[in-house]
């Protein structure tokens, strides 16, 4: 997402601690940032255990058999909610009206915060909420991702120059190392093949 | 807003710790659910420094000329976005569909996100956002002091039982007493004397 949105703006990249399990997410972010040559990013610290119900934060087990109906238990109350909150406080403190959120609805919809109705929500919400909003401005969320496969992903990234070497998408990963059977790991392995690209993902050694 | 809502709900209280320069008003709150009789509130601290752009957060005066014109330098980016997103998501844990807060439009509108569209937005969002708004609750948000005035509101939290020698409006305060002239003090203070009802607020000593 970040090598599609520096293709046509000046980005502020902003990632968020919200107690995740894989807190790895965190310093993947900071190293493709330094790899695409964009500013390194601000963290903005949330504190989601305080609140709990979730996989992600809280004592529930990353579920490990695959992809299944329904809204998994990985869903974080609010999460994305949240996390644009913030990408709009630190926008409108910038001036800057875009505004980028990874989120993609295809290979996995079961969260109902990655869907393109809730991106159109927010931003209705965004220009109410903020005096620039008020004051003319028109706040836009861009999810470039929303509606392409993994694979489609995959490829694009490639073009871009993206190193999926230095990117993490596990839930569970045991130092740095992705396990592989959480449901992020299996869409994410499942869309290299789609892509006939080789994965270059750092397993941890399968017994 | 807290006598209210407890009048037809179980209430789990909620403060946010902003990095406001009046942190009192958090010590406030917990004396008031105390005196109220409802369980303490959760603290979720959230850190808008590292965002910054309003005088309540950053290195900016408090401005002491009295309420102006348009949006005053007091207006945190974002910041009633960021106050229902945590409220959202921990109602969403609790499984409450009742959310308060306690914005109020009419004594002071120069803040977008005390408007009742943005409440409107807010709640359209929390049903996409949401797992249980795709399950079929529907999110309500409450905002019971929007359209009174604030005379109005000291007088019906009198009748609830308040007592306003607890709470706390000051946006500058000096060692938990309020500056007497900070747009918050001059409109609380003017409430009061609308009401006909004695101002128990512990203000500075003036010189």
């Amino acid at each position: 997402m970040l090598a599609i949105a520096m293709q046509s703006f000046d980005c502020h990249p902003l990632t968020i601690d919200y107690g995740q399990r894989h807190v790895t997410e965190l310093h993947a972010a900071q190293r493709v940032c330094s790899q695409l040559g964009v500013r390194a990013p601000r963290q903005v610290k949330i504190d989601l255990r305080a609140i709990g119900g979730s996989a992600l934060t809280a004592d529930i087990d990353v579920p490990k058999s695959g992809p299944g109906a329904g809204i998994p238990v990985t869903y974080v109350p609010a999460r994305n909610t949240l996390f644009l909150s913030y990408a709009l406080a630190l926008a409108e403190t910038l001036g800057a009206e875009d505004m980028f959120i990874g989120v993609n609805a295809v290979d996995y919809s079961g969260y109902p915060d990655c869907r393109p109705e809730f991106i159109q929500a927010f931003e209705s919400l965004a220009n109410l909420a903020t005096k620039l909003g008020v004051e003319g401005m028109r706040f836009r969320v861009h999810a470039p991702l929303l509606a392409l496969t993994k694979a489609d992903i995959i490829r694009r990234g490639i073009v871009l120059g993206v190193d999926y070497g230095l990117t993490h998408s596990c839930y569970d990963p045991v130092k740095e190392r992705a396990c592989g059977r959480c449901d992020s790991c299996v869409i994410r392995r499942r869309g290299f093949e789609n892509a006939g690209i080789p994965d270059p993902t750092r397993y941890v050694q399968q017994a």
